[in-house]
């Protein structure tokens, strides 16, 4: 859209939504208008948010995830089993294993995955802090709960490797198929896993 | 993900871009995060430019377009071509027109088209003011560029009936190939105006 048409008001806004995940240039000059039509009950109020989240929101020094507070409500609640470290690849991992209820513990962001495609190297991921809290006498196991990807496992490895000489537990996630997932979309890899970890029924 | 893990604000943000169009809860999510990484270089600026945007911006009362100025800039612009006046359906289409640089004239934004369906009514529709701003002498030609849909189509009719009285020229975008279409992804109804409309090659 030329900046003739509608202003660089609008012009501006239409250049940052095309930056935002998801979006590109065309559905980013949908979703401006429609964030304009919806001006009082939308527009206006995801400016707000976004202002009080830009101000407010902080990494936690110890897990590396995103909160209001520091340390993290994760990292303060007493009642979560303290003898396991999740370590995740990114903090939309921890959501979703927080979401899945399926464990109550705290967790290690890495803030990515080795990769030497990308240049990701050890000393990019957030490791060292892993090593220290992993020293933690309380500590016993260590749940890798990183992506089933080349680069994931090469984390996974590296990880198990710096930790080696604490004698933890470190285990992984199960391999399978996914509940309601369909064999014949399945790759080879997960369904021989599955079937080398069947179980009674 | 429960209010517990990362605060009411991440809470509220996330719920508020799975209100944007093309954003579900799941990438909702994923944009929260994105745009918590980039809080400097994007998070910080957009919620400037929405809160600016949802201050300044105002629909146009002569022809509906949305601009940071009234009446707005394509109205204001004396170089364009007075005696014709383009029917759009949607500001989007307004935009798509001006980007192809087709023509060079004023819009005119009926903000929806009827539809028995959704109760659109033609008291829903900025038609009476199309008939006005058509009244004035210096308009001759009003160019329907509605969607070729059924409503669209519906309401083509409906806008001519209502402006036939004025004597006008009234034309429609015509039908045809999309440039760079492949023939066999489109449907009969268009190939066939297609060949009705074919040219000397
Ligand atoms: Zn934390
Ligand atoms: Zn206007």
């Amino acid at each position: 859209m030329p900046q003739s048409v509608a202003g660089p008001e609008i012009e501006r806004l239409i250049q940052l939504l095309a930056r935002m995940p998801g979006l590109g240039p065309r559905s980013a000059r949908r979703a401006a208008l429609q964030l304009i039509k919806k001006r009082d009950t939308l527009l206006g109020p995801l400016a707000e948010a976004m202002r009080i989240a830009a101000e407010r929101i902080v990494v936690c020094s110890s897990c590396g995830n995103v909160d209001t507070s520091e340390p993290c409500t994760i990292c303060r609640d007493g009642s979560r089993d303290a003898s396991m470290l999740v370590v995740v690849e990114d903090v939309s991992d921890l959501w979703a294993l927080e979401r899945s209820g399926a464990v109550s513990a705290r967790y290690h962001v890495l803030g990515g995955v080795l990769s030497a495609l990308d240049g990701v190297r050890p000393e990019h991921l957030n490791i060292e802090r892993l090593v220290e809290r992993a020293s933690d006498p309380a500590v016993k196991e260590i749940i890798l709960a990183l992506n089933a990807t080349v680069d994931g496992q090469t984390t996974a490895h590296y990880v198990t490797d710096a930790l080696r000489h604490l004698g933890l537990t470190i285990t992984r996630l199960a391999h399978g198929v996914p509940v309601g997932g369909e064999l014949d979309y399945l790759d080879e890899g997960t369904l021989s896993a599955a079937i080398r970890s069947r179980s009674a029924f």
